[in-house]
């Protein structure tokens, strides 16, 4: 089945949801140009857009903790890719958590850190970094 | 921990990932503006913002095909959502799939469709639609 992938709704990027291949865990959100699309399906480590640095974003480039792919899935929009990896060194998040979305929104409107981070982020990348 | 939803950088909307909160499948990406976000949390019902129609979307408002929040989490950089959601009638996708992501890549650079229809749209939403 042939399905073009549509870049154009989002201005050339569209969103990819990025879940744990072997827990299901929600990981993060990123973004993919078509370069960096092509990027992954050849090396099958992920490679995303980085919006803030406006160049490719090869995940894990200098803290090591790539992504291994395991399975690629587009929705039926085709503007939004689904990516199943395998995350060496068990955190997605540049904070050192084990997924992004370590926030959970409570009862009383407030926000609420679960877990513990699985890293201290100074030193994969860094003093002053975070 | 107060956290400021960042709409801005979306141009007024942040991307919301959708999960099964029984089984962890990912089931949809979708739109929030602070008023929808705002809506699900006083409603505990997932309520987007439709990019094509340009107004707020009741999930399952038509179909009865509502989404019951059971838990919403923020990421790092506090601009993506993520719920996780009871499904009534079990398929999240307008094209009667229970999750929108039906089609996973191949070896062969090819987008193969997984799982079969929950529903048929026709009867959902009336023939003629999709």
């Amino acid at each position: 089945m042939l399905v073009d992938l549509d870049f154009e709704k989002g201005g050339g990027l569209l969103p990819v949801v990025v879940q744990d291949a072997a827990t299901g865990d929600m990981l993060m959100l990123a973004y993919m140009n078509a370069e960096a699309f092509r990027e992954t399906v050849r090396t099958r480590q992920a490679c995303y857009f980085s919006r803030s640095r406006n160049q490719l974003w090869r995940k894990g480039e200098s803290s090591g903790h790539v992504q291994h792919v395991k399975e690629i899935r587009v929705d039926c929009d085709a503007d939004t890719v689904l990516l199943k990896v395998e995350q060496v060194g068990g955190a997605a998040c540049h904070e050192g958590y084990h997924s992004c979305f370590f926030r959970r929104h409570t009862s009383d409107d407030q926000w609420e850190v679960t877990g513990t981070p699985v890293f201290d982020p100074s030193t994969v990348y860094g003093p002053g970094a975070s």
